[in-house]
């Protein structure tokens, strides 16, 4: 039998700013899953949380000086309440344009953490920015609580925001209920925000303060269920490389040695690009026969067809 | 085969008020869940919201201040996130508690929506009281959004909270998910807080400005995984009625039908253990060979042997 089996991993923009563009647009979202299902794809889903964290953080901030019993809510929790919120909204939008399609197929949002290593060098060097800006006494609270702080010229001035490790993803502990469930035919998010950042203690687990990037978390999970391809989807269709030079070059199909050649000449950028293509190199090396995919969220189906974005193969 | 699935609710007393609280809190109901996966049963979990989505709803109109571009995140975003961040504390409790007791079993949190019929006479008359408390003109502007308010004598003197409606279950939009997975052997922590209250509307699902009492959707939910027992773990071993006069009594083991007299008879107070003994009948009469119990968190053990809290059967 064929493996259909597909992680997409859907970016920021897919999602907006605030809870009604939110609901509005995983809508986009939602009608490229149903592609992907109409495909005979099996899809499980996993998206960024990168300002919905930081809204729920903002907001939890603000609940503890109100509330003095409540100390402020710690990053894990508020990644928990994040992957419900998003879960909640795509499963819906998801559902809906199934129906719409005469297709029935249950989504479920299974709530997922995943380990961290305590040693990742990442925790000395934080590198993800959330949450509002502060003024320079708020971060020198924060900084005083032991959290890191950076400062950038803003649109409207400048300002401290917290920033906060990012290190790489090593297990994902609800595996067997995410398989058993696509293993039936269902759809799954999952893994929301890169999952929950947990560290092994002993026979518990503790939230570790940090943020781990949904794109290596997608090429871990689209291996552990052993998925034939993984699908990011972003902003734009793919790519390019020398952008603004006469050797702009738009990336089509290429091996995971070609990929790794242009990260040594350093062809990609650190926030956005670089990511993504090592996140694709993890999956597709550590399997046979598997591809990953960088396209536009309006793209997706052309994607899977080979008709649009960046592919990386062995 | 004998049918060992089991609905346990667990009430607001096994959570606490604060996010440290509810994180030890939280251990005792998993020593709980525990004992009864020790005794070979498939466990499904739900339980209470009211003081987290009331802490969440709170801190999103803050959030809402200072954030002009978002409205106050609407009630059923709320009760995600409470599912979320409670099922994360749950789970990971019960996870470390059964590997201390060398078992291995995945569990997992499934975000829950649960269908409510716009023409519920409860979206009328609102019971459910949550959130801070307000001054007069907060609850002034709280009326003019459409929202209904509550004026309360308080141990601190007065103030005014938000009251919403509290409709009945009638359906469980993931319950193929949930019943994949406890099928699978795995344990499932669901429809939390009573579940995302959902108006159907064509294709979609719509939130409604509601909170689903816990105790019927378990009552639902049991049903619809066709449980054998319902086991509703609350702050007091079982139900006395006539409390305070010589005609005080335990109620042991009773039918449906002698616990329906006892309604009749207006002996259940309505917002503690009517909805109990009512979400009991609802789940016995639906079906055969089945018990529910209503008993205190560290007696889940007695009650599922018969030896504690008060049983109900047909």
């Amino acid at each position: 039998m064929e493996n259909n089996k597909i992680v997409v991993a859907i970016g920021r923009n897919a999602l907006g700013d605030t809870f009604p563009e939110q609901k509005e647009n995983v809508k986009k979202a939602a009608s490229a899953i149903a592609d992907l299902v109409d495909a005979k794809y099996e899809v499980v889903i996993t998206h960024s949380n990168g300002i919905q964290i930081g809204m729920i953080q903002t907001a939890m901030t603000e609940f503890s000086r109100l509330d003095s019993k409540n100390p402020v809510a710690p990053m894990s929790v508020c990644g928990a309440m994040s992957q419900g919120y998003i879960g909640f909204d795509l499963q819906n939008a998801i559902r809906t344009e199934l129906i719409n399609r005469g297709i029935y197929k249950p989504v479920a949002t299974v709530i997922t953490q995943v380990r961290v290593d305590p040693f990742d060098p990442a925790f000395h060097t934080p590198t993800k920015v959330i949450g509002r800006y502060m003024t320079k006494e708020e971060a020198e609270l924060e900084e005083q609580k032991g959290n890191y702080v950076t400062y950038e010229e803003t649109e409207n001035g400048k300002g401290y925001r917290r920033i906060i490790a990012s290190p790489k993803p090593i297990d994902i502990y609800e595996i067997d209920s995410i398989r058993t469930l696509v293993d039936a035919g269902q759809i799954v998010i999952a893994a929301g925000g890169g999952g929950i950042p947990v560290l092994d203690q002993r026979t518990g687990l503790k939230g570790a303060s940090a943020v781990i990037e949904k794109d290596y978390t997608a090429a871990k999970l689209a291996d552990m269920i052993d998925a034939s391809t993984l699908l990011i989807l972003t902003s734009k269709e793919g790519i390019r490389i020398n952008k603004g030079t006469e050797n702009e070059q738009f990336l089509g199909k290429i091996t995971i040695k070609e990929a790794e050649n242009l990260i040594e000449d350093d062809h990609f950028n650190i926030l956005t690009s670089l990511p993504k293509v090592e996140a694709s190199i993890n999956f597709v090396s550590a399997g046979e026969n598997r591809r990953s995919i960088i396209t536009s969220l309006d793209k997706a189906k052309e994607g899977v067809l080979g008709k649009s974005g960046t592919v990386i193969t062995k």
